[in-house]
């Protein structure tokens, strides 16, 4: 039996086995009464609904959602969207299937660049600041984070939602914002700190193990938006000498990045730096899920199947 | 020269002299090219708008917006609106003109209620909390900022916006809350803890001096969500053992007082104690407005001229 | 074979026999071509999904919408939520089943507290009523239309869907509505007739017999807030001397309980007691949903799963 | 001295005498002290500002606002608008001024059309209802309330605001609403029914005797659509065997004519006739507003200036 | 074996074979793994779903999208809608199945009236033109235009979303615009060019076979209005003295006829003309979603089920 | 007596002459009954408000809206804004004021930037681009216009509202478009030409002469959104072989450049270039007006006044 293909090259005339997170799991009751189950795999290239249809009484215990698991199966056609149906299952022995080839972050959905090299990315975008506080803050908030910072999603599911999508969604955004802010002769330091801080709070907001992110209770009941302004206030505070108008030019960087009330900012952009970073984060984001949507359309035209989210089919060129 | 009556019970027919706070003071140039003042004057009942057409060269160097001044003229109606048009003008000189009766806290535009009064009933609210660490958390904010929660307005200008307003605000809130509270099985000591707490931020969004409030620094950049839930967090903090699900739930009708994203929270409620902060914070805020708009109507209809900020007319009921 | 619990207790590992109102039953064609029924089931706790997957042919004939039925048949997950699998299902013999402890009241959805007990609460309102007029009407109104009263829901589906939810909402509503009115120095009895009239439209507008209320003719197309209007002013002039200004002012707040126009209120409050009346009425709906909510969720954890139409998950608290 | 032309053809070069309707009048404080009057004068054709700067003292109390006087003035510019500059005002004097050729309808602002013609055109389109019931029931709201809706303006301000503007308004619906009832195979009768209905809360919605409309008390808390559903109510129970399926469409007609709920239609349309009596609606009102604004605009412009209520400029044309 | 009855008459009792348009085919697994066809047919009175579940392997390459087919089946309900259980298809063979009756035209979900009824119409309203360059104008459009404005759909999916609906939605308005412009005393050609002309983009916006509508590509990247202004704008300027302000406002016509900004007009109507054309577009467009919700709704309910699209139920009268 | 300073540093104390633009004049009559002139002059740094107020009679006829002038005068404040009021004012004669160092360009409300260096900019800006169409395209546009391009405002009154605005904008939108099209991997031509294009109907949409800039009939009838895509279609169908896709993609960067249909785009972005695209003109736009607001902001303070068009006070740093 031949291994599976990365998840995003996968087609419906594919089968064999492969590695993979189980980032959900139900058991449903089918029509005729029996069960089955629903279930949603992810490498890192991609993330597929998969079912198991048969000998589901003993492969339902062999393992749970958020493990790496060892399929067996072939691809099948739903609804337009390619899945997987599934013989057998079982949860990873790491001992024994790293022989196999087995690597957690070759089973966990991913940014496509290394976080290695966008983190020594970052660590260069900092060493460019030039204002000692805003350096000493940033320093100490990516240090003191480090670990998280290098593997968090930036959204539980609407882009960059996937290991080290975080660390992706700023560094782009510091190239980005640093540009327009010299640009248009902001201050280069601010925008950048408004880039890497905008959504520090999300490091509390969400719970994440290498499936899919999850709200806690801080995240539900204050919000990364309150959180992040927290974060800086006790790191600005911790700072001897740092400047009490920085400090409220930076919460006001975290507090306004996206840009009207009617997205969750309590105050707007006041600030040349602020409506830089607001833009940049939009923007960034939006393209994230253009570029998704156009790679995960299966079909063959020249526009992408009607998109919920955005709104819209998309562009994806002539065949 | 009689004094004048109350400005909440001036007519234009009423001339005099009297002790007022100047709130406002521009100097404008008229038609012809000659200079006249601009003033808004205030004691504890009203606010008015005044001038200074005559003799203006020398007038205008006699007092500053900010000062409390004594004035002589004559009431006058512009716009359907009662003015008063001043013949002379000056800054008080405290040590004399309490001589003539003169006294700060009749100068200054005033919650209708004692602020000693409505301070007990706070105290006597605060002293029903049965959870130890909401009752240390609202004592410790509460004496900590006494000096202004006795003083600040709860608003800049939408509603409450006088001497005494905030707590006028949060006592006639604590008293609609926790009777709620009880009637819907919520937990009557979170729901204070929000009332009391969910506009503490406007303690550092506005300045406040006794005129009319004005936004600080962090009030423009940050908001009084955000600082009120700083000063929430930093507060919890500083008290040992305070448990973090209830610092959570707390900072929640902090973020969550203005009930939808549109109106610049961050949150929206989540819990019965939320929904229950959010309704009597906005039918007191609404109610203020209302009764003030009806108080301040001049004329002898059934219905007051158009509001705009509410968007409507008001039902005075028959004359 | 063993009694099914409660509906609201019901959990994928029950199984055995119940009686129950058949809110809603549909023939559904199965993908292998079989028929299979598609029912929602009440007793006056919760409304769950039951389905029929064998002997359809005979079964389908057993009963109909509408009937109060005796069921066989056990727990099933579907999508996370407790179905009924039913072995068989026919109408119930009233003479018969009686023996077996069959009562209507236990198989309607029903509001939890006993509708004397709101019914006499009501009464108890209106017997604090001091104004002559208003006391009149109401007396009027509720005893001309005691038998709906009683047993109406408050809503075809949103809140207090069920049989008392009617009373069940305006008693709630009287209770935080004549507080208020005291605290702000409303009218009190105006309050009240606000609260009791405000939905009265509805008795009208819904058309209920214990299960599911549907709209009838004049709901979908006047709608509550026209007929109740209505109502009052037919019932105004039959009291005489019952005061014009008085019979506008009650209009008034049957016309704005909706608080704004893109909710279907064709005038908006324009005095404190029509605020207030809207303010309670929103409450007191919002915390019905958010407490059904709260109920209904099947897991462990603090919070709800997503809520469409409040758009939110919900704090359950720590577990 | 010669006799102003019609208000609608003023310019700045006239000056001379004439009879107009005052419709409002307000004593203002010029910025010297000295008083002036600001007034609103009326004839058939057009309304124009009027001021007295001179001689105030005497003639403020010569004529009040919602008298005929008799003016003597000059045309005047002030922002582009023409307006009266007055020397001598007082009321008319009725037996005197009539053989100066003064009579009371060329000095209210009218509807271009004769009333009588109006009317006549009304009865015909009612003459041609082929359902017994709504004949009968338009012929008697019409014979009922003849005095008022021979006159009645429409509205207060937007549309129609004038003498005769609320016949010129359903006449015109009548016409257009006929026609695209035939086109679309929709009820003819039932189309009539909600063209002639849709306003005819406006009768106790508005207080009208010749000069601007203003809202009754019922008008401010109730609204039209309330007061005419009741209108409507009332009229088909005073008919015997009037079908109660014919009254709920009826009712109907006038609860959605506004189309949407943001508009203040409690209820949106659900009949074919429905929507057909909402589009007339809008269109006459629209087209009304555009007319008007075109008429009225100074400028040999190809566009008018910008009209704030349409939130456009509008094409007049080449010059 | 019987022929199956016109679509818009099919009930779950009938059986037979039939001849219809096959507007989408889609090959689905199943949950137990087996696939199935899920297909679209439509004549010329309605489209049903059809399903083929059994001999699927062979009969899935008898036939594809977008080809007349030949099946036998029986009728089925699935959430109370009537679909077609297929026990087998093919293609049509033209030439043999004509013998059996077979015609395209009867095979194409089409407008109710005659196309040639229809185009005849259109062609008298043209020498109705009094203005020679409009007459020019529209003569050149629509005959160099003949063959796609017979069968073109008016839209993909929301309106006259069938053969011929295009001319049936633009004759229908041409006899309702004329008459408002007679009644209005606006320019009859003007609004009859609007009228014609504001959707010619969808000519290039969607493309037809007979099927289902679909988008091209200058379709969803320009949009019909952009489209139409280009088509309108190419084919003034070919026509020698063709007068510019008359160019501009037809391209206005054109670029304003979806009345607001937020249903997709870069301006907004500024002509009486304008205002007539949106009108009676948005009228033509809502009474034909309303008569086909309620012709195809099901039930024998005096109104219909809830209508997504439209946000309501429908009133269909007393049964 | 002196030279008044430039207008972006005029004070309520300066007097002097100078040369200016009268980009508005009005005839306005005052309380007394006797004439002034409301006149607006301009020269290439900031626009302010100027009156005459005595010796009208004679000066009112020595120039004309849209004229150079000469005059003198003195700083006035008037509601905290700098005014000119003047003493004398007569239309410039180029000959003899040339000597006196008057130069059209100094008198023009302009870019900060000379116009060459950004022409300058804009051709190397051309000379990058690798495709061959587009790079014809866009050489050809900017040839056929380079006049108008050269001096046109940006728009009439929002952004960049004066001489060279045009150039300013898209050469800005150049630099910060090309960047994020290389960091996104988005095609850097399509992106260059969609910000030269995107609002190169603007050029047809105003008219500009050098004072403020005016709708013309097609920039009211069509908008600039509609008369650049026709431009566009022109001119790419003037060049031999130009790819129908690429023209189609170009016309949609043109149609989609304002983001969301309610702000007037007929269809939103659907590639990547697109958002690009939308991103960047509105990012620019906004920052424009900061600035302005920023720089024309006459207090001391912290924060500027409330700006009405952007909706909130901007930060201008600690003074």
């Amino acid at each position: 039996m031949s291994k599976l293909p990365k998840l995003s090259a996968l087609t419906f005339e594919d089968s064999g086995w492969g590695f993979f997170l189980c980032a959900y799991k139900e058991i449903r009751t089918g029509r005729g009464g029996g069960e089955f189950l629903f279930l949603s795999l992810q490498d890192s290239s991609a993330q597929v609904v998969a079912k198991v249809m048969t000998d589901v009484e003993r492969l339902k215990n062999e393992f749970d959602a958020g493990e790496f698991v060892r399929v067996e199966g072939r691809g099948s056609l739903y609804n337009g969207q390619v899945q997987l149906v599934l013989s057998t299952i079982r949860r990873v022995n790491p001992d024994q299937d790293r022989l196999a080839g087995f690597r957690e972050e070759d089973s966990i959905l991913s940014a496509p660049r290394p976080i290695d090299d966008m983190w020594a990315e970052l660590q260069e975008h900092l060493r460019g600041v030039r204002n000692d506080h805003i350096r000493v803050l940033l320093n100490r908030l990516t240090a003191d984070n480090e670990a998280q910072l290098r593997v968090w999603p930036a959204a539980q599911q609407i882009h960059h939602a996937y290991r080290g999508g975080f660390l992706e969604h700023i560094t782009k955004m510091a190239e980005a914002g640093r540009f327009l802010a010299r640009a248009y002769g902001a201050d280069e330091d601010l925008v950048l700190a408004g880039v890497v801080l905008h959504d520090i709070g999300k490091l509390q907001e969400l719970a994440y193990d290498g499936g899919a992110g999850s709200y806690t209770r801080d995240g539900n009941l204050v919000g990364h938006i309150g959180l992040g302004m927290m974060m800086v206030r006790e790191a600005c505070n911790g700072i001897a000498g740092f400047p009490i108008e920085l400090r409220s030019q930076i919460e006001h960087l975290v507090a306004s990045h996206h840009g009207i009330r009617e997205h969750g900012s309590p105050v707007e952009p006041k600030t040349v730096e602020a409506f830089i970073v607001a833009s940049v984060d939009e923007l960034d984001a939006k393209l994230n899920q253009v570029r998704k949507a156009i790679a995960e359309d299966p079909s063959d035209d020249e526009f992408t199947s009607w998109n919920k989210r955005l709104g819209r089919v998309l562009y994806k060129g002539t065949p």
